[in-house]
């Protein structure tokens, strides 16, 4: 908890897709039972329903890559509230998607977990 | 409070880019001493010095149209996370620009105010 909230942001969103992008199936660790995910048009909730979402996305290989990131404080207790901008590669594509994503991030010991992560591709405008 | 979370998003988002668009020096009232925004790279926090960022903006018209909105519960006390993704159209430019914006809402009596707000120009991948 010595960290301040955009040195978290920058380290929280760095392992996230780090992991996303290498075995997205190890997610789970990060979300709990009360967690919530948006992805494009599907909610669920709960570690064990977001980690099926997520692994059943149409793609085998996926890179992120973070265009903006923005962070604010968002609870007297260190909640840490997070805007991702970026693009995404998946499989042998080779035109980048854009994304963005937030994340509510709540302190757990010396950790943090999502409690909530909204996830929308961006079309053009 | 007897709206669910995804109206009250609809409803708020609506109300608030009509007004931002119409007189973004009146959305003084959505915001709260401890509210921060972050547009683009600047970070302002309280009602009266976010106004003057809003107002201080190098254009005369605006107009916001959401192409997604999605909205989460972000507390058990009716917090309400949203992000919304969109284009907007400034002055007489002809080409509308890609943004994300998430607001962290709070309920205050029966209204709710803004106290997370993280603007984003989305720019081509």
């Amino acid at each position: 908890m010595s960290l301040d909230f955009n040195t978290l942001a920058q380290q929280f969103t760095e392992f996230y897709y780090n992991q996303f992008d290498s075995d997205r199936s190890q997610l789970g660790n990060l979300y709990r039972d009360q967690s919530m995910l948006t992805f494009e048009s599907s909610q669920v909730q709960g570690a064990k329903d977001i980690v099926e979402k997520l692994t059943s996305l149409p793609f085998q290989k996926v890179q992120h890559k973070i265009t903006t990131l923005d962070a604010q404080p968002a609870s007297p207790n260190g909640d840490v509230l997070v805007l991702v901008t970026g693009v995404l590669l998946v499989d042998e594509e080779s035109n980048p998607q854009q994304y963005s994503q937030v994340f509510h991030l709540i302190p757990e010991g010396s950790s943090y977990y999502v409690f909530n992560d909204i996830f929308r591709l961006n079309y053009g405008a």
